[in-house]
């Protein structure tokens, strides 16, 4: 797809310094372009490869545009101004309306005619999907799932029974959504399952990345409000909710029952306790444990960032007796105090 | 289904204070539930949801009793009261015998005569499949696999050959059995695959969370004992044991060659490290990591919780240098003692 | 496959001490093994069970030969010799070329004569498959991905388009290669996903484990070098290049844009920050955070070990406190200092 640099001006809302009919053809990075393409420039980091790019222009706010060797598209913010342009050069792929002929499609379900299912896909009994879907290969949606407009599922996507998800909804290869919640009541040393009865609601814009799992509820459904951008391998148990426009990063793992709020950014590999509640604009740092509720928005941490293995092994001895050195200090300074 | 509560309270082995004739439906929670429900109190968090409660009945301990503004069903456990009266209001779904013309079933494959095989399966060569049990869409069970009675795989479950699995088995999507353990052995700087010629036994009445991955043993057989439980994205290393009645929580990971005993809990996010042994009774909180064999019952911890980042930084500043300040106490408690 | 031990002495270049016409049927572990089974000591931990072996023959090191009742191969290194026997005892399964008549192999895919495609694999549009690749059931090759010869993917891998994978890789069921990376910018409170454009390249020889998960690069590609070794449910982001021979153990999480260097050994359950380098040779301990770049070879750790309960919660405590109790030791060393 080409197109000018001054349709891109307009489409992203930035200042062109430059000349508005130079071409663009696609999107690429700093130190690796060429004629045709726009890069963008955001880390002080890569301020040789800016110097040396080969780009024909490069997304900048205003006060490194002097830096900057070819022509400029001037934003306030860059990295969201270059998204922008990605997105306006990628538009979202085509595809054919029509189902494989591999695809298995129960006789009950309500499929709209613009949809695609792909090569050995199961669509089960009374499943209802929107317009414009795209089911690829190898999906599995399973009794009274509901999929609305404009969604696409990647490969392999499990829906179990009843799970209803919103409109332009992605979901990445190898999600599982609506397997039954970690529910289980101990009698006398066995386990008992216990039914897991309520279901799963995604609701518009989520993208849920690779292998990511989320739980029905047991009674309630497990909710993922509108925009919530969720990365690959995570886990979140059932009853849970989680807020409009939060971001979960990737191996993140929030336990049954937690409400977590608006706007919030969970770190990756990061890990959230059952039956608490996180409130909006909250940022968890990545690897932090959150074993009670947060009340207040702002940045929280816990993870332990490595030293070399010797330090570490010193520090951990101490770390073990830190009460008795905190009660060593103590004890000196009541008897300094004498 | 509709029951009355002197039915559920004989059930459940509950003392009911109500009219043994009201009819019941179904479970739901405290604060969502309609005449007809049966509901159970546990968590004095809800106090209120149980004065305003609109269900039929809420099962709950003696002591809470008199808040109770609706019929009672008294347990000493009530949790476990009510697991067990929602499991006889919701029994296992029934299904239709036999194979969806999709399922791809090699002629050497020992299906008993009231399975269910579903929509694009793959049975291959030598399987047995025990009498009533049920497998979803997309499941692949590789060669000279053995597969017990009344066990339910979800959709996408893989199995690989020679895996194992008991009576009344649950898998959830995405459960993979048997995949080669991680066993590799360095060559002068390069890893050469050693040979996984072990495999899985998974014992009766197991359940395994979405995206769990249990690996073949090296030589001897990865074991998974009667009544364990395992939540999602759990990972278990080639020849380790699972003892009896064990719960493992989501996400957790356990190395190679590990022994765990019975009657333990892993909280979710832990990590336990390989050919280690843990005793029967074990607890191990969420998020902590188990170096070392554990011979004593017991509660054990490591999850470092969160703090606000601002002080999590000065603490982790202090934490880096912990064995120095360690050794200035030393030092001035030694002054101190001239 | 029965070989005899001279023949098995001289593939693993061991010493033998005894009969090398004694005849070997497979490998076995020190404690469960029966005449007719090759078995290998490298633990002390271990020493009673080389003492009652029934295997023929034992692979060890020099110290340790006398204490062998039986036949002994005598190895610099045990490990690494009876890796080499168990190779050769176990030589790659076989199979027959074709396709099973349940796959569905898109008319432009190049697919070498000598491969096999699986029950219900879909292989999609301008895919090529190099020679003697073997594609297990239910495995989903999505358009224009390269698979190069002597590969093999297990059941249910998902390959997206455009992925490139070297000779001889092992992928094991549930790996998802080339998902979008997560790529999102913030406009004003929603998230904005970023096309991702680039792809993965994946060399030679590399063994990716169960329910793994690549992304494919933002502009550039994700890059896995020859010979790494990749264990279950590992999460790589985008951007990420890991280096020659670097091993990856289970659940350990490598954000986006990371260059991990050669010969590296990432323990399980760690997690790595994105946009840093670590260079060659770097150990990471178990369940370590990495936040920064790693300049120098070494081993690293962060990884709390626990302790019991009651314990932790009181080093807890003092932990939140830990920068207040170095000010306080400040204090007392600057009075005693008067």
């Amino acid at each position: 797809m080409t197109v000018t640099l001054g349709e891109i001006a307009a489409e992203i809302n930035a200042e062109l310094q430059g000349d508005p009919t130079d071409e663009i053809i696609n999107v690429a990075s700093l130190h690796n372009s060429a004629p045709g393409d726009l890069t963008f420039y955001v880390n002080k980091r890569y301020l040789a490869d800016l110097e040396k790019t080969r780009a024909s222009a490069v997304v900048l706010a205003a006060a490194d545009a002097p830096t900057c060797p070819t022509a400029r598209l001037v934003a306030t913010d860059p990295y969201l101004a270059y998204a922008k342009a990605a997105r306006f050069l990628n538009p979202a792929t085509q595809f054919n309306p029509g189902s494989h002929p591999s695809a298995v499609l129960d006789a009950g379900a309500d499929v709209a005619d613009d949809c695609y299912i792909g090569a050995n896909s199961v669509i089960g009994e009374d499943v209802v999907i929107g317009s414009g879907t795209y089911i690829g290969p190898g999906c599995i949606i399973e009794a009274n799932a509901v999929i609305g407009s404009h969604c696409r599922l990647h490969a392999n996507v499990t829906l179990l029974e009843r799970v209803e998800i919103g409109a332009r909804v992605l979901l990445h290869p190898g999600v599982v959504i609506g397997a039954d919640g970690y529910g289980i009541a101990n009698d006398s040393g066995r386990w008992l399952k216990i039914p897991q009865l309520g279901s799963v609601i995604i609701r518009d814009d989520v993208e849920i990345g690779a292998n990511t799992t989320i739980d029905r509820g047991a009674l309630e459904n497990t909710v993922v409000e509108n925009g919530v951008k969720i990365d690959n391998q995570v886990q979140i148990g059932h009853n849970t909710r989680v807020g409009e426009h939060t971001a979960i990063a990737g191996a993140a793992v929030v336990a049954g029952s937690v409400t977590i709020g608006k706007r919030c950014m969970i770190g990756g590999a990061s890990a959230i306790s059952g039956h608490i509640e996180i409130t909006d604009d909250v940022v968890i740092t990545g690897m932090s444990g959150v074993p009670n509720s947060i009340k207040e928005a702002g940045v929280y941490s816990s993870g332990v960032p490595i030293t070399d293995n010797r330090t570490w092994r010193k520090n951990m001895a101490r770390f073990r007796n830190l009460d008795e050195l905190a009660r060593k200090i103590a004890r000196m300074e009541k008897q300094a105090g004498k």
